[in-house]
């Protein structure tokens, strides 16, 4: 994201005086909430869907996680990074590769 | 995100082969899932939470994001922006100034 | 479910004093994290998944509606109905066999 | 449920020929889409809520559970009371009275 979409989605916040709904769990309820509005664009088919509808409700689910990063003061690339390197030693390549298994159970 | 970061996830994809589970249905059921290991941080309390583990959880959303988007080939600040471009109309500032309401009851 | 079940799930919440953690708000995070392990049981397949592991999610999924039915002092008969007879009305044999559209696009 | 309730979901289903659409995978996914739309009643307010609309939600919640014992031709109680008796060994009554805690932390 850049730096001016993040901007327009913190003013959108602060504009409407929204930052008082915002408390962690809120957001945590409405990445869920909202996560789940994409997953109804496959409620009854993996192949079919209404791209446009999914573009819509995947950036809900970015913006809500933009929120949370923002309330709890944290860098979305470093924990993004901070995972990445969690799941490159669960996952070694030559165990993992071309299996969805849990790294438990490779 | 930073480019960096962008091609860190695409690379841990690439080299496990696990791009032929990443249809647009199994992310979608991907976000929702981990979006509730989220929700889980704060299942008993809305203050009480180990922020270490909402940093994890937070992550995960937004790398199963990050994949959806690559997979249908999206640019994440476009879908935001188109996002927001809808909803600053949709709750314009004088309406819904300090108001949790759904647009359609402001 | 039998009056015998329902009254070991409310045994089980009075002997540990649970009752104090089951706000209906609580409840309904437990609902969608359940649901969501549920889920999980089908992340990377739709056909293939562990029968044992469906079953203890699906009862928790369950179990915390029967808890949150409980704690709104509801009557689980009486709140299905009502929701079946809606569902009747909006989807028309006519209109909605073999159909899997929702209601407003039938 | 009294067998009443549980034959009138059957018969809206088998009327509308959905079977065809319940796949556990499906109803999977429509567990958790319903129950974060009875999440939603409590997305910004934890005490303020619509009890008419949290019926509703949590009736649909119920019956998709029911939808899926049926496709899998499982028992609700029998489910429900092997988890119970999971639960109620993984939370003896002197350790976890009074305590939110999960069974590996108490």
């Amino acid at each position: 994201m850049t730096q001016e979409t993040i901007d327009r989605i913190r003013r959108f916040t602060e504009d409407r005086d929204w930052d008082q709904f915002h408390s962690p769990a809120n957001l945590a309820k409405s990445i869920s909430i909202e996560a789940n509005e994409l997953l109804e664009c496959f409620q009854w088919s993996d192949t079919e869907y209404d791209i446009s509808h999914v573009r819509e409700e995947l950036a809900y689910v970015l913006v809500y996680c933009r929120n949370m990063l923002d309330r709890l003061v944290l860098d979305g690339d470093e924990v993004v990074n901070a995972k990445m390197a969690m799941n490159e030693s669960k996952y070694p390549v030559d165990k993992a590769k071309g299996k969805s298994n849990k790294y438990d159970s490779l």
